[in-house]
């Protein structure tokens, strides 16, 4: 499962200040449960697990008293790579497990998957009020 | 004509929290019912059938108790590839035969159709309220 | 003149839903009245008439009883091509023609009109409120 | 089939000059010949039929004695849309139809398919010499 | 008929040197000759002529001794506003045209023209070497 | 010093109707006063003057009684041309003149100045309300 | 330490309107405190100190009484050159260095920091109101 | 390891005729072998493998006998998914694995890996002359 | 007249190494000599001279004994300003003058000048081979 | 000094192949030496120092028996940081440096420098032959 104790942060240097924080990163990969929208059963045979899915994860935040270090980040999403896991689930654990982690004033994650049957998924899900 | 039937669906896995899906597809085709803005009737012998059109068509939704299946939207907006269909109709059908199977919260449908007679067409429609 | 007697229109097939269309054509040309910015009384003797102007137009609306038929809205576009006409009548009476067709709930016409003399000009009417 | 029946040429204008012409369109669409990259046997049986292809299909020649007529050429690309054909196939077909029906001095023809399993596919097979 | 007289040159100001000029408008239109791929029987009664083509024109060249004089070259792109002309026709006879009144030492014309029945054509035809 | 009396206007042929009018041009240029941020005092010398400033100027303005004449406009701006001004003067200077010109409803200008000393600068001013 | 007194100010010209002044530059560079994302002991122990940092800069305001000087504002930014200073606190810093130097009536500030380990870093921080 | 067993082919259609089949795709990722350019000690432990490497994958090649099976290339580059292997060794291993399994006249195989350290790399190499 | 004087040199740090050198500049601007393409009598009185032509200058060369220095050629282009220069003569002109300058191995020029008259212009000249 | 002993160089793992190799990095900084294009003396003796260039540099090259390691030509690029280098020298400097370390079959050095002065500079050095 997707590993949430990777998560490290630090206190907000500017806490008095509502600013805005955005990571992206165009390396994010997991894995399709069970035979998704490009596998068949002989596929997924020779796989012995799901197909693989990529997207592009956006974060956005405005800090309260802590930030996300970037580098345990990394580490956390990289703990989705052997997983099995549907877009809206995927997008809305890592929010779950980031206001968890920084208990954020408000927060935004955005998963946008590369395209599987001809079709495109973006899923954006937020926490809080800006 | 295009097959509602074919729209399958799954529980939201967070009906709790109200967030976006957005699906998008440049694989949209139909035909253009009776010899529409590029063909006359020496054609239409020929094609017996109406000349086909393309699009693409965006989906975006704030999802309530369902969620749509990826793999079954891929089918039904198959199902109109041999089907005779005005640029408004394909649209508020689209989002009609979607609101009926996953009832969201709130619902878009655009449908970006390719150039006919030097004129591109775009058509958007809604339900719902954000 | 340009010609609003081409334009025809057909029954808005979705008429208890307030919903977009826009249609957009790179196609657009009509003549400079009398010697504009890039000809001089030479140029005009050797023309015998204005010369030609070039825009991109954009029509978007909200149809309300009736839609704009798209191979009429063509023919109507070009009955401007052999046209003296400023930008701000053009675009003018592009919506006021459409206006009077459609009668629709909203409307915005936009002329994007070719660099002349080193400068680009855009023109946007709207008639009726969203 | 395809039908290169449908293509019709003309007398080219100028014989004595080797010069270039090259038609594009991005309405190309075929089907995929029994349960292709992205469908399993539960949708084929839904499907009644293989699942569609979309390419960009790219035509350029050095005409000899005759021309392609364009519209002839629209007909007889609309004849692969309920063909299963494999990519390599579709491409090499329309060149070899293409070639019979002008004669030309050289000509090349590219296909530019959409991605499927997450892979995007280009053939590009040419005839004859500049 | 198009009107080559219009075409004025003056005396090439570096003979000594093979240098390259390059002149591209994107306002060229011309119509086409009776009833083309997007126009029937009765639009063409409502044009009383041929449905309008757009294209852009490049013009290349090697001047020997003598150059397009600029604003001449415009009024003669001009002329063929209103002049019914095949895609092949216009370009070989742009190149012919330019090519007796300039005789360089090499010159390419290029017609990029607008989509029409979802195909895009580009004709180009050259005169001479580099 | 730029000359306001170069500016003519005509009546808004619509003065019963807010719409916009969008003029832009990349071909400003000025004068940069006494030794800008790229210029030292050997290079003055050689100058004899201050260093030239480059911008796209962007006017757009919602018309009352009058619109602004776009040969005279262009006439207006190039008489910046040897004149030394800063960013800010430049682009309140040309709303203060043309809001004297025409008094329009409402009006904006930027001026978009190329990068000196790695910095990139764009200053953006209007007068009256939409 | 970046230095402020390296900011220097001018009087606003047109102290009586609100308009905006944008400057950006893709120039700026700092360095990592303590070995940040890409860099472990091995390097340090090389760089004899942090690693280097890539940013562009925007900064937008609404000037009161002053202006930032643009070449005071390029040294200003130099001085970051060989600091080691967090992406929070960099962005932060200057906000607070120009609001100082300018009092303006608002202002905002944005940090665009290039890819470390795959994931791209945006931090935007304001002050006052528009 | 890479498991080039998985490699499927098919007769090459059109034998007689030389021509290009390029496949390509973003969403290939290995492991980097033992602590590569972004990951120290501390995050190996973490990670119990190598840091995850992403690249775009561009296979073209002139078929002999026979041709690459399109799954079976998709699931042959999943297989890299959890092995640790250096740039060179992967783009040319692609390479080594193709040509055995289909023999071809000419095959060139390019890595486009992501931004490390800052800096992007891209690995090519070609088996054969076309 | 252009001042040719201004160009400074240095001596080749790498004389034994064929390498190129490119410099390009957006900020080329001069005037039409006599009343060019888009001015006419009236406004020629009030400009006092020709009206303004911009381009983009790029020079390529591969250096022999000597270097053009960076400022010096910025000022040798600011020196066009004021001068009234064709097109062609603009382009081979500083060809000229910079050969003189550097005596290079090879040296190209190319003039891409703003649109006029709906025409965009790009003259290139060499010296030299490479 | 930049310092070529960080290189670091591998044994080419294909050497039986010729194949190519390109890093390309956005984050390359050294010092204007001595009061470059866009310092004056003012600045100088703030900067105690030269002003920041910055610059792409590209390195391709056909490996003969070496490869270079990729973190340690990080570490060689960053040791120009705080170095004064005029651009000919900083382009040809890496491609000597690199050739001694990993005696290339053949090998390209691009440094593409940041507008100074309006003028965009680009520097290319090759060694021995592909």
């Amino acid at each position: 499962m997707p590993n949430a104790d990777l998560l490290e942060t630090f206190p907000n240097p500017y806490p008095g200040r509502a600013y805005d924080i955005t990571m992206e990163t165009n390396e994010f990969t997991s894995l399709c449960p069970v035979g998704g929208i490009e596998t068949d059963a002989a596929e997924l045979e020779k796989l012995q697990g799901g197909a693989p899915d990529f997207a592009t994860i956006r974060i956005s935040y405005v800090p309260a008293a802590r930030c996300v270090e970037l580098k345990s980040l990394k580490l956390y999403l990289w703990s989705f790579r052997n997983e099995g896991v549907f877009y809206e689930r995927a997008v809305n654990r890592i929010l779950d497990d980031l206001v968890s982690a920084v208990e954020p004033q408000w927060m935004q994650v955005t998963g946008d998957f590369n395209v599987r049957g001809g079709i495109k998924s973006v899923v954006t899900a937020a926490h809080g009020s800006r």
